[in-house]
C-alpha cells in the first residue's frame, strides 16, 4: 500500500506555498489513497440518477403532485434536466434508472428498467416496503456500480428523483443519527411555513408508528424510497469496487448514512459534493464530519451537486500530475 | 435595457423547484444584466497573471525570498504552475504581464512586458511608487483587458504574483474599509507565528509612517504593487468593456477595492470567486457583501480562484440556455 507521507511529500513538493490548495489537496490524498497510487486518475466518470415513488407523497408532504417523478424522468430521457446539462459540460456519463416510478416508460427508451414496484407503501402506517423488495434493491444498485466498474468508470455519483423522497431521507437521518426528528426536516422542494408545520405532523406521526429500535436495513425498508434503496447498494458496491463516491445532496447523503452504518470504511471513498439549502444536510455533514467542496445552496437533487463538483475533483488530479515541483522548476522553496 | 422580471421569469420556468439552483441563479441573472441579453454566454475566457516585486518583501514580512517572483514568472512561462494546470483543464486563456519585476526577462519568452519598474520601494518610509508610475500601471493595466476585449474575451480573472504582496494589500484594506489593521494581515504564504507578529509590527510602522487621510489612488501608490495596480487599471477597463469581472483572492480583492472607490458601478460585473483562507479576505468579502462562489481553503493568488470556479460560471450559462423548461417538457410545477 502506498504510504501516505510520500503522497504528502508529492503534494508539498509542488510549486505553491504549503498548503496553499486548501481542499484540492485533501481530495489529491484521498484519490491517491484509494487508487493506491501517486499518480491518481479519473476514468468514465459517471452520475447515475435513481427514480422512484413514494407512498408518503399523497399524504401532503411535498410541494409537487406525484406524477412529477415520471415527468422528471422523461425530462431526463430528452436531455432537458440540469443534470443532463451539468453531465454534457463535464463529459460525465449519465444513466438514469427506474427503481420503482408509479408508471410504465415505453420500452423503447433509454431508461434502465430496475423497478420494485410502483411506489413505496406510506410508512404513516406501515413500512415503505417488504424485506424481499428491500434485498432486491440492494442488488439491483449493486449491479450498477458493478457494471459501471467493469466498464472503467472509477468515480461515480449518485442522483435521486422521487417525489417526497425528503421526507423519507428526514427519517432515516433522525433514526440513524438521532438528531431531533425538528432538525431533520425541512421545505424540500419548497413548502410554505403553514405546508412545512403539516409535513413536520405527518413525519412525527409517522416516526411514532414504528418500533423505537430499528437496524439500518430496517430503518431503510420502513422509511426509505426504491430509489435510496437502491443508492445504498449501489454506494456498497461501489466500495468493494474501490471507486471514489461522489455523494451529493440530502437525500444521497441520507443514502450514505445507511451504507456507512453498514460499512463504515465506505467513507474512506466518499468525496462530499456540496452542502445542500435543504435545512437538515448541514447536520448530517456535521455528523459524518464531513467537509463538502461547494456551497452554492443547492436544493435540487438529481446528482446535480456531484456534477457541478467534479471540475474541482478533476483539478486536485490535474495538480497532482501536471504542476512542477520546486526542484523541476528551480524555484526557492521557503526561507 | 433587459428587464429583470424577465430574465428572472426565464429561470423560474426551468424544470426545476423555485430557487433550487441557488447561487447560479444569482450568477445567470447577473451575466444576462451585463450581457443585456436573455441568453448570456461566455467566449474566450482569459486569465491575467500580472507580476511584480515590492520593496517591503526585503523587510522580513514573506516566507519566501524575493527571487522567486521571477522564478514562478517563469514556471508560469514554463507550464508548471497551478494556474496553468487549472486554466488548461477549463479551456481559459492565459496572460502573463511583467508589471515590474525586479529581473530582465529574455525578449523571446512569452512574457507581455508591462514593466513599471525592477520592483517598488519599501513602504516602510516612502510612498512604493509615485504619481507618474501609478499612471503607468493604470494605463498598462487597462491596455491589457482593451486587447482582450477586442479578440472577443467577455469574462476575465485577474491573479498575480510578487513576494510580499499579501503585506500590500493588508495595508490597502485596511486604509480603504476602516477595519483594523490586525484583521487585515495574515500569514501570507505561511509564516509562523513568530513572522507574523514581526509583519504585523512592521505594517503597523509603515501604515503610521504615511498621513493618515489619502484618497483611493494615492493609497494604491502608497502601499501598492506594480501589479495590484495594474489590476486595478485592467478591471476599470473591464468595466468599461462590459466584461464579467473574476475576482480572485486576497490580492486581486485589495485591487478590487481600489477599483471599487473609484467606479463602484464595477460591483455589477464583479463575480467573486473564491473565499481565501488569508484571514483578512473574509472581512474584505464581507466589506462588499460579496458572496464567493467556492470555499476551498485556498491561499494561493495567481488566478487560480478565478479558474477554479470557472466551470460555476460556465454552469450558470448553460441551464439558462439549455435546460427545458416546464412547458417544453410537460413537467407539473407546484401545486
Amino acid at each position: 500500500m502506498i504510504k501516505t507521507e510520500d503522497v504528502q511529500r508529492k503534494i508539498d513538493g509542488k510549486t505553491k506555498p504549503l498548503g496553499s490548495l486548501g481542499m484540492l489537496e485533501k481530495v489529491a490524498l484521498q484519490l491517491a489513497q484509494i487508487q493506491n497510487t501517486l499518480t491518481p486518475s479519473l476514468s468514465a466518470p459517471a452520475v447515475v440518477v435513481f427514480a422512484g415513488d413514494h407512498g408518503i407523497a399523497n399524504e401532503g408532504v411535498s410541494a409537487y403532485p406525484q406524477e412529477v417523478t415520471y415527468q422528471m424522468v422523461y425530462n431526463f430521457l430528452q436531455g432537458g434536466a440540469a443534470i443532463n446539462v451539468f453531465c454534457k459540460q463535464h463529459g460525465i456519463q449519465l444513466e438514469i434508472v427506474d427503481a420503482g416510478v408509479n408508471f410504465d416508460f415505453p420500452k423503447e427508451l433509454n431508461v434502465q428498467n430496475q423497478k420494485v414496484g410502483y411506489g413505496t407503501q406510506s410508512f404513516r402506517k406501515t413500512a415503505a416496503m417488504n424485506a424481499s423488495e428491500l434485498e432486491q434493491c440492494l442488488t439491483f444498485g449493486a449491479h450498477i456500480s458493478s457494471k459501471l466498474s467493469n466498464t472503467g468508470t472509477n468515480i461515480i455519483g449518485f442522483g435521486e428523483m422521487g417525489i417526497g423522497n425528503t421526507s423519507a431521507a428526514s427519517l432515516i437521518m433522525h433514526r440513524i443519527t438521532n438528531i431531533p426528528l425538528k432538525t431533520c426536516v425541512g421545505r424540500g422542494t419548497g413548502l410554505n411555513d403553514d405546508q412545512l408545520h403539516k409535513k413536520m405532523a405527518i413525519l412525527e406521526e409517522a416516526n411514532a408508528a414504528h418500533p423505537q429500535h430499528l437496524d439500518a436495513p430496517s430503518i431503510l425498508s420502513t422509511f426509505g424510497g426504491f430509489e435510496i434503496a437502491q443508492i445504498v447498494g449501489a454506494m456498497l458496491e461501489a466500495k468493494q469496487k474501490g471507486m471514489a463516491i461522489l455523494v451529493d445532496g440530502f437525500i444521497a447523503s441520507s443514502a450514505f448514512l445507511i451504507a456507512h452504518k453498514m460499512d463504515e470504511s465506505i467513507i474512506e471513498n466518499a468525496i462530499f459534493c456540496h452542502k445542500s439549502n435543504e435545512s437538515g444536510h448541514h447536520a448530517m455533514l456535521e455528523y459524518l464530519e464531513a467537509e463538502p467542496l461547494v456551497d452554492l445552496n443547492l436544493r435540487l437533487g438529481e446528482g446535480t451537486g456531484c456534477a457541478l463538483a467534479f471540475p474541482i475533483v478533476q483539478s486536485a488530479v490535474h495538480f497532482m500530475n501536471e504542476m512542477a515541483s520546486f526542484e523541476d522548476a528551480n524555484v526557492s522553496n521557503k526561507k
